[in-house]
Formats: structure tokens, C-alpha cells, sequence
């Protein structure tokens, strides 16, 4: 049973109405052993990708502010191999990618076959920041759902496979997390005015979800939604998803691994023939 | 006591005579507890170098093959967030970098301030790889050092926290791992035979590692040799020699995110004002 939601191709998707602090009656402790067991499993998977070399993997991490895109990237890092992957973080343009179309500064930071990425934050800021603070008109972003589609099927045409995760809290459990951070003396500086701020455009926010969501969940990129009030059920269901995502490509990378370890064997024999 | 030998400045080093099954008469068990609390003392200092963002990380890696470079680099996957660290393996120079002096593709991959990169061997093998094999006259490769210990000393300038790791196993214990691997039929496309054919040339390359170790060990950027022939000796070895170097750091670091958490606290104050 999947524990995160994963979104219909043009699904409409009214996010109040997606529970985000449901956890199927698991305690903290079940989730924990089911995640580690469950991340094992993930390593071999990622450990197979960056032999097999034959596809790469992306995940995109999307959320409002302390939705816990960090956390879970702490999490994913104790399964996944540093050596074939790691975390591209989009803030703010820099004045170089500001002179470029949106997707310019994403697709250098693609994955490469036998690698993983994981985009904190990601293109999807051009119709989510890009759109609630009318940064450009209507005309410009409402264009770019498309142009995202095209792009992800770009990518999986590529052999990426694609998995985008809305990790999903509740406006309560929002301002619970900033109380939290705020009175934590040895976090202070992790304080941001610019998040309570934002916070006042939640609805706003929540809108232009909804429609990223709507728009751009397609069987080469899925959208899954994440509950993650509970920050154990988030890891958990994370770590399911991908998991699930990875494992019908487990008999071919094997073969193919099996195949090469065969010509390595004969080449070495080969070798020692010569020598001897 | 540590773990590792830092070598000193000029120090002739003779790799026959530095133990790499050294263990300190410690079991696998104990090592591995150690290394655990060690590895929890890294991953926040880590954090305070990411938040503080005013140095930089930089972790080489060299060693024979088989050595353990990517175990040690899973181990040390297990404490750094991956946010702030990321891998750079050289391999052999892409056509493309060819064209370019030999530091040109090192140097587009150091961390910026707040990061951490790992290089999977590094600029080290243009003077090891390319000396045992001839790839280029003496004349050009023995210039090198000198440029080498310039560059690290640019990148000390820059704020980069710069470790470089020997990792020392015997011939012995290579021939082993090499063996083991064959063994292995789920891994046997690790197989290579490229790996026994380098081994054949064993002396040349302890003769140029001697060199390399005693001409760029400096102060801004010491080399350290480690016991390697135990896997769980060596991460102890790793992750106790990186707490060592950053904990003198670790002051600066605190007190200048506590300066930071009091000007967020500040302007989140006046900002509640302006509202009330």
C-alpha cells in the first residue's frame, strides 16, 4: 500500500483536502525499522543504476518553507551512495541565469547515466514564486507548464527516470516548525523574517500547487504527494516511493552487469594465459 | 593519540617501512563505536562549515587500486550532509580536458565556502600515473609538485580547509582484495584487468607515492597516511584525523551564526511590530 499519493495525469488536486498528517496508524518506531529496511533496499537499487550506467535518476523536492525538503535529503543521504549522487539547490537566479530562459540554469544540473540528482527546490519555481509575486505576467508562466512537460519528457527520453515529490504540511504545522526554530537559541540564526513573510501568501501558494501539480503529473515525471506532518511518515513514504519507482528496473541492470562480469572473466583469463 | 601519520614537511617517507595493518590493539568492535561518535562530532561540524559559510572543505583521497577509496567515501557519506558535500572522481582526462594544463579540470571542481568536495583521486595522479607509465618526459611531470603545493596554497588563501589521505595497503592484503573480488560472482563486473596489470608495476608506483607525499606534505596542506590493510581501522584513521581539523574552526564558526541568529531576531522583531 503506497504511502505517498501519487497524481493522476491531470488530476485535480485540492491539497486541503489530502490529509498531511496521516501516518496508517504506524507509531515513529514501526516507520523507523520499516525505512531502514526499505533503505537498504534503495542502496542496492542506486549501487545497480551507477554500475549499470544505462539510466539516471532525479528526484525533484518540492514544498513550502520548512516543509522539510532538507530533512529529507539528510535522510535519502544515509541510503545513497555520495559517490553517484548529489543535491542541486536552485535559490534565487543569479544575474548570469537571470539571462537565460528558465529551464537553462535546471538542465545543467541534470543527471548523467549511472547518476542520481536530487533538486532541492527546481524548475517548478517559475510557476510557484515566479507566479504568486507576479514576478512575470500571466503570459509569460502559464506557458511554462508546457515547457516543463516537454522538458521532463526530454529527460526521460533520455532514460531518466523521474520522481517529484510536494512534501505536504499543514499551515498549523508550518508555524509550529518556525515557533520551534525561533526558540531553539542554537538555530536562531536560521531565523528568517522572509519565511513569515511568505507564509501570508499561503493560500496563494497553495493555488499555484494545485496547479503544478494538475498540469505537469505525467506517466514520464509523476507528482507524488507527500504527507509530512510527521517527519517519520515523510521519510518513510519517500523511501517506499522510490523504491517502488526503481525496483521494475532491477532485472536489467543485473543482467547486464552479469554480462560484462562475464567478458571481465574471460579478458583476465586471457591475461593470465598470455603470462604463463 | 591519531590514528594517521601527518607527514611533516620534507619528510622522507618509506611506505615499506609505515605498518598498514596497524590496528592499536583495538577490535573491529570497538573501532566501530569509536568511529560512530567520531562520525556524529563530524557531521556537526560540518553543519557549522555549511551554515557559517566563511571556509571551504577540501578531502582527497589517493591510494592503490583496491585501496578503499569508495569505502571510505561511503563511510564518510554516513556524517556529511550531502547538501554541502559532493564527490569529484578523476578519471582519465576527457579529450576536451587534454587540451587544457593538468590543473585546469581540478580546479573547476574545489568547493566554494560553506562546501565540502571529495576528490576520488585528483590532481596527484599527473604526477603518479603519468610518471609510471611515461606518459609525458621527467621533464615535465618533476615541474609539477611545485605547481601543485602553488595551487593548494592558492586555494589555502581562499579559506580551504585542505586533507589529503594516503591510503596504505600491502601488497599483500591488494592481491587479496583482488582475489576476493573475483570470488564474488555478484560483483564480478568489478572485475578488472587492468587492476592486475597495474600491479605489476607495485614499486613504481610506492617510489612515486614516496615522492609525492614528502614534496607536498605542507602546512597549508598536510598529507596523512593511513593504516588501510583493516577497513574499519582506516574510517576510524579518516574520521579521526577530519574532527581533528575542523574543531579548531568550530569557535569562529558558532560565533558568528550566534551574531547572525541575533540580527534575524532583530529584524523578525520589527517586522512583528510593523504588523501589530
Amino acid at each position: 500500500m503506497p504511502y505517498a499519493h501519487k497524481v493522476s495525469s491531470d488530476e485535480k488536486v485540492h491539497l486541503k483536502d489530502v490529509d498531511s498528517s496521516k501516518h496508517d496508524k504506524l507509531t515513529k518506531d514501526i516507520a523507523d525499522a520499516t525505512t531502514e529496511k526499505l533503505g537498504e533496499e534503495l542502496s542496492d537499487l542506486q549501487d545497480l543504476l551507477f554500475e549499470a550506467g544505462t539510466h539516471s535518476l532525479l528526484i525533484v523536492l518540492q514544498g513550502m518553507d520548512t516543509g522539510g525538503k532538507d530533512g529529507t535529503i539528510r535522510c535519502l543521504a544515509r541510503y545513497l551512495n555520495m559517490q553517484g549522487c548529489r543535491v542541486a539547490s536552485f535559490k534565487q537566479p543569479s544575474e548570469e541565469e537571470s539571462k537565460h530562459d528558465f529551464l537553462w540554469r535546471i538542465h545543467q544540473q541534470t543527471p548523467a547515466t549511472g547518476q542520481c540528482t536530487i533538486f532541492n527546490r527546481s524548475q517548478y519555481e517559475d510557476v510557484l514564486v515566479v507566479r504568486v509575486h507576479n514576478l512575470l505576467p500571466k503570459s509569460v508562466w502559464k506557458k511554462r507548464y508546457d515547457d516543463i512537460n516537454h522538458f521532463e519528457n526530454n529527460l526521460y527520453d533520455a532514460n531518466t527516470i523521474i520522481v517529484k515529490f510536494y512534501l505536504h504540511i499543514s499551515k498549523g504545522e508550518q508555524e509550529q516548525r518556525l515557533l520551534d526554530r525561533e526558540k531553539d537559541v542554537d538555530k536562531s540564526w536560521k531565523l528568517s523574517v522572509g519565511d513569515w513573510k511568505e507564509r501570508e501568501l499561503w493560500s496563494d501558494y497553495t493555488e499555484a500547487y494545485e496547479d503544478a501539480l494538475r498540469k505537469c503529473s505525467t506517466d514520464c515525471a509523476p507528482w507524488y504527494i507527500v504527507p509530512a506532518d510527521h517527519k517519520w511518515f515523510r521519510n518513510l513514504a519517500v523511501v517506499e516511493t522510490l523504491v517502488e519507482t526503481l525496483k521494475p528496473f532491477k532485472k536489467g541492470w543485473h543482467e547486464k552487469l552479469v554480462e560484462l562480469g562475464k567478458e571481465q572473466k574471460k579478458e583476465l583469463a586471457a591475461f593470465r594465459a598470455k603470462k604463463a
